[in-house]
């Protein structure tokens, strides 16, 4: 079991959809902090999470078969039971107590399956972020199919992107900004520093709707000025959560229900390695429900705006592997995301200290 | 020269089947144990295999020109024989004694090209292991085209498999196992412990043909239930030899040939690099002969299950190469591996002890 | 700033022809030893080059937007003037003076935009090596566009390419040489060894006409011997300049001018890493100007040539990464390129010795 200094690991990980781990036959790898995982779903429809990889000849486990609550490895058929222990080899009737391979927690809300990476004694579900717009299909709807996407960048490079909303002025003038005016004219509140994350709320007011708004609008009502909220929630590891809401101009921030047209969007990063990420996604709306007209539109305006991201996260994460010494110059629009490196560099920190190295003795068994 | 202690030097290599040189104009570029080496035809039909660097500016002799007993670099024209002297150098007339490229014995034997990456002072033609079936056209009939696959993964990765048959019941289950049941049923013989490898027999008694061999048999036996014999020998660097025997059951092993359908088939694995493997093999069948529609139906069949170890051998490799301090768990089956893997570290510690390195002054021309 | 010993930086190198600027939307992203850089063309027509990486979060500037005479970074709005001065952050009132990014001095000779990598203080366009020809139309026709290549392979290779002309003989047999005899026949007359450089003259008597020369001859002179000289000079960086002259036989090198076809040839090699290569040239003559079928033939003959050079040097490539060790043996013909790897060494150590590193201070803000 190798400790990742890299990484927080005391912390609950959103690792797949569930629909993920159903279409891929019950069995879905992939990687979670460099930490290659099975996860699958027993016959019996418990979900489990097992290092991919059989403790004998390391074969991966993700090529196995589930079989009951068990899952097989289909080298030569050493069987796992969800707590990684070994219950069967074919051939030899005895089975040493080291054979089994390690166990990650893993627990279901809002259709994600989350994960935690380190000690499973202090996993408690009950600090998993539930998002409960997912959940709550009478008031808000989503995506059919909520989304994920593969980055070729630092998680927290796109953290940083999501604590800084002036950024969609200039990379999302088109799609999610409606004008680089924007970034001169909305001010971001007092950013609300959290022990887990942070609170911020950024009104621009008096403005024509965004593209993406103004597409799922009645024709007359596209070319009237709004106000328009973003309220922001950024909670460790990487887990975004946003209100917005578009209402008739007042320069006032006290609204009536009435007047207001919603949106909540969850984003969560979690690192695949130093370098990748795993990025998931849904947006939510609160009006006329059942016409999925509304929910196409969102979806091809905030897929067109992300991809605009990606690009440019794609391109600063090219640079900053090329020199990773790079020292940023720092703006007034960076106090969320510096506070939010600090809390992770602090959890770090403090995992680090209280780790216990484990007595690593020389393998002389070495396969490769 | 470069001593590289990664690899057993005085040792024959399966290097290259015959028709692969003569396919790629007499003239082959091949990576043996991390040594780019060209090997050659001469126009006298002598084989021939030298550093595929020319000493001049490391132009590949590769993209040269075989021109009677000499091959010349096609940069700046720099002629050699076949022991890598160089005899020409176009627009001057004296050569000094350090021109010339490393030479490497090579000897033709079944078809396949080896060639000795040692001290060549101590090269016995003797010492190959030759594989009488593939010069016995009488009685033995394998592919017209011998095979070659390219793999990912080390060398050690396919001896290992190979050294533990209890892989057939979970990785070619519907190929050449028949059923996962072989792995449970059938029970290894002694280990033949050899100084330069091993031998092992297993016996199957009782049970359906195979799929491989039943696709080859006359219809009326293919439901009828054979005992089958696996008879493998396995010898340093990587030559993998086996006999397999259908019969009809008997649960007893002295067999009357009439009573017999044999295969007989060799699989060499040598590696290219410490994570690539050039990998040879045939199979051959002594039953009706002239009929190529057998070795055509074997071919499909062994081809299909050497896919399914290739993807898992490949998907092991990854996952050691992303960890390489894994150390793997030992069950019963992995007795014979872990001989053969001991002789290779004896051998790779004795010649390693002899090993007196070159003295190397810093060169001050370095090129590149 | 990090200064690379690896490259001599007090030095103009060849940066872009001027059409690859324009072609861009005025802005090109290109590295030139090892350093990213965006060059582009302000609204008002002054070039200019810049380090390609916001100070702010390092976004590449290649991805920004060119605004009168300054760009802007697409990420978060900060702008920059030619200097690489920030002028403005979105957002807020003060810029702070650490704000900025390095500026790099450029100039364009004839069409050809060169840039100089070290102290800018020491930048004298004086000093950039112009090729009257390029900017001659009166005289020479070249291509209608000059042409860029891009090599996996060190610049000092292509530099040794062109240093010893024998190589036609053997790589362009049937383009660029016409026999292997050019390789022994013809001798290069002594070098001129130049305090930046050198210059180097090679006839070939009394032989026909190389198949690139023959195409563009009327009928009945193909088939006529000539006298062949090529006027080499190679000036550091990798400045590579050549006159090739066509006469009818006389043994003898003083010739009218109404008896010679004469072509002109420029070839630039920059670094792009220490292992790639921009490459730029452009090949012209003196017959027939506006008859465009000319310029069409040599194009065709060349790059065939320049593509065989390619091959034999990115496999030099190949093979001396694997094993940078190697230590050539040098023939008569390595006296001009062993005089341009001094000079070169030279100027690199001297800059070594100049060089007083910047304090760095470890930062506390990496963002990867």
């Amino acid at each position: 079991m190798k400790h990742n200094k890299m990484f927080v690991e005391n912390c609950w990980y959103p690792a797949a959809w569930e629909y993920e781990i159903s279409a891929a036959d019950n069995k879905l790898a992939r990687t979670i902090c460099e930490q290659p995982i099975v996860f699958f779903k027993t016959e019996s429809g418990e979900y489990c999470a097992l290092e991919d990889r059989c403790c004998h000849r390391a074969a991966p486990l993700s090529m196995g078969k589930i079989e009951g609550d068990c899952i097989r490895c289909m080298y030569h058929g050493i069987l796992y039971n969800t707590q990684g222990e070994c219950v069967e080899i074919p051939g030899q009737d005895t089975i040493s107590n080291k054979f089994g391979v390690r166990h990650f927690p893993v627990c279901e809300k809002g259709h994600l399956l989350w994960v935690w990476m380190g000690n499973p004694a202090q996993a408690h579900t009950d600090d998993i972020i539930d998002y409960p717009p997912l959940s709550d299909p009478q008031n808000w709807r989503g995506f059919a199919t909520p989304c994920y996407l593969h980055y070729d960048a630092n998680w927290l490079l796109i953290v940083d992107n999501l604590s800084d909303f002036s950024h969609i002025a200039f990379v999302h003038t088109h799609t999610l900004g409606g004008s680089e005016s924007y970034a001169y004219e909305s001010v971001p509140e007092e950013l609300e520093k959290l022990p887990n994350g942070f609170r911020l709320e950024r009104w621009h007011y008096d403005s024509l709707p965004p593209p993406f708004h103004a597409k799922v609008l009645p024709a007359k009502e596209r070319t009237k000025n709004v106000d328009r909220c973003n309220r922001v929630e950024m909670y460790l590891p990487g887990v975004f959560l946003m209100d917005t809401i578009f209402t008739s101009p007042s320069k006032s921030k006290s609204k009536g229900k009435q007047d207001c047209r919603q949106y909540r969007n969850c984003q969560y990063m979690t690192p695949e390695t130093r370098h990748t990420t795993h990025f998931f996604w849904n947006y939510l709306h609160d009006q006329d429900l059942n016409n999925p007209a509304i929910s196409e539109s969102l979806y091809e305006s905030l897929m067109a705006g992300f991809m605009e991201d990606k690009v440019i996260i794609e391109a600063q994460q090219k640079i900053l592997q090329a020199d990773s010494s790079f020292d940023p110059c720092f703006i007034l629009a960076d106090k969320a995301l510096s506070h939010f490196r600090r809390l992770w560099n602090d959890r770090l920190r403090n995992e680090a200290a209280q780790y216990i190295p484990a007595q690593v003795t020389e393998s002389k068994n070495r396969i490769l």
